[in-house]
């Protein structure tokens, strides 16, 4: 990892200072130090600051009344607040998920930033649209990940889950199949994870299909971020193979989320010097 | 005016960060500007910003459900909150009127600290409480002077507001006496000025009572406070009287806001520095 330079000076308050919130049960500082970064590397004159709300409906009442330009949802708030906001954008509306508020002018824009980087990550990738895909998991990423496969030209995809309702009702919303997991002969190009399987903790060490199919795999996506290097990004790189890995997706609806705030796209490196600092 | 150290170095926001706000129809930047000051002097994890709110009570609501944990009240909110809070506390409930919210866990509490800070300054003044008072004017400060006045002591009080009205429900509600303007013998001990007679403007040069009164005085309390050294304050103070000028209410009812928010009472000095870096 290379050095990375002190953040820059917290600039002074003053009344036309522009505010952006984070709202989530248990709030990180990650989002707070990422936004106030490049803010004050940008010299914008915006503050971030992040709330665990007391009252969800409340607090978005507040985004509209004081006024606050933007907010970052996360859980459990990413389908609550689809009825409090006015205008359901194409990327929360493609997974009934919201991720990012925009109020302009007392109209409240919803987003789904997550949609969008994974979108704009598989729309870049040059993996190939008609081999086979397996996404393994069923919740809000898997949802983010395939709604995304849909919309970017993917056409043979199929959802591997345990959790069969969930695994099947995502698998229909999109037109693709649904195994509880892949017949043994299976042999899918693109791997897909949107489990936290290899994220830090108990499933750190694990792979989210049979080392059988990633050795056979020619490319792969990863969402999990923590840390980016899971056990199913380094064996494909190990062997050669492409792949996108879960930082690329956080920093990807990071930046995307500050440009609907700010109207200013920050730079890859400036992002990525953001996303270094907000993690330390 | 003696030299002032630079504005401390403002502190980068985390998750833990708290937010206090001011609620005004056209915020100044004064407010912010000190209580950013003092937060940043005395290391407190807070950061302060102004708004001008699209919807007041939406406003109130995000108080409650992000949450913000206090709220200057400015024009022309003081009184429309009343019925958006929970708790109002004798300092606002003595005028009708709130200049300050606190939340503590999500029950709002309203108080007026411009109440507070000018019956503190009358009853710390020494001045005499049994001898003839004039208070010139009848809107909202002029009530928090007239309470006051009745709170700390003083028992021969006279409202001068050519505003019939509005002198005669304000005398009326206090149990004082109501004139449009003072009769040609009248000589009170002390003259207090709370209207914006002085203050910088079209107004800058006149004097609130008539020169011989104010040359019979013996004590005087103007609450304009930009500025401060207005014409009846310098006029007394050259005969050498006691005087309370309208900095001192602004100081005191800021630092009595602050500590309503942090639970910290800055020092008079500090209090001194952060209105001197606030005006700048």
């Amino acid at each position: 990892m290379t050095a990375l330079p002190d953040p820059p000076h917290a600039r002074a308050l003053d009344r036309d200072t522009v505010l952006c919130v984070s709202l989530a049960a248990r709030p990180s500082n990650i989002g707070t130090r990422f936004h106030n970064y490049l803010y004050n590397a940008l010299g914008l004159n915006y503050v971030y600051k992040a709330f665990a709300p007391a009252d969800i409906a409340a607090a978005v009442a507040g985004i509209r009344g004081l006024p606050i330009r933007g907010a970052a949802v996360s859980m459990p708030y990413k389908e609550t607040v689809i009825d409090l906001v006015d205008v359901l954008e194409p990327s929360a509306a493609a997974i009934d998920s919201v991720n990012t508020i925009v109020n302009d002018d007392g109209v409240l824009h919803a987003y789904n930033t997550d949609y969008q980087a994974v979108a704009d990550l598989l729309a870049g990738s040059g993996f190939d649209r008609a081999g086979p895909v397996a996404v393994a998991g069923s919740g809000g990423m898997a949802k983010a990940v395939v709604a995304a496969l849909r919309d970017t030209g993917f056409t043979d995809v199929t959802v591997v889950a345990r959790n069969l309702p969930a695994g099947r009702a995502l698998a229909d919303r999109y037109g693709f199949a649904h195994v509880a997991e892949l017949p043994g002969g299976a042999r899918p190009h693109l791997l897909v994870n949107a489990t936290p399987i290899g994220m830090a903790g108990a499933d750190a060490d694990r792979l989210p299909f049979p080392e059988a199919v990633v050795a056979a795999a020619s490319a792969g996506f990863d969402v999990v971020a923590q840390p980016a290097q899971t056990p199913l990004i380094s064996l494909l790189e190990a062997a050669g193979k492409p792949v996108i890995s879960g930082d690329a997706v956080i920093a990807g609806q990071a930046a995307a989320q500050f440009a609907l705030y700010t109207g200013v796209t920050p730079s890859p490196e400036l992002v990525r010097r953001a996303a270094e600092y907000s993690r330390r």
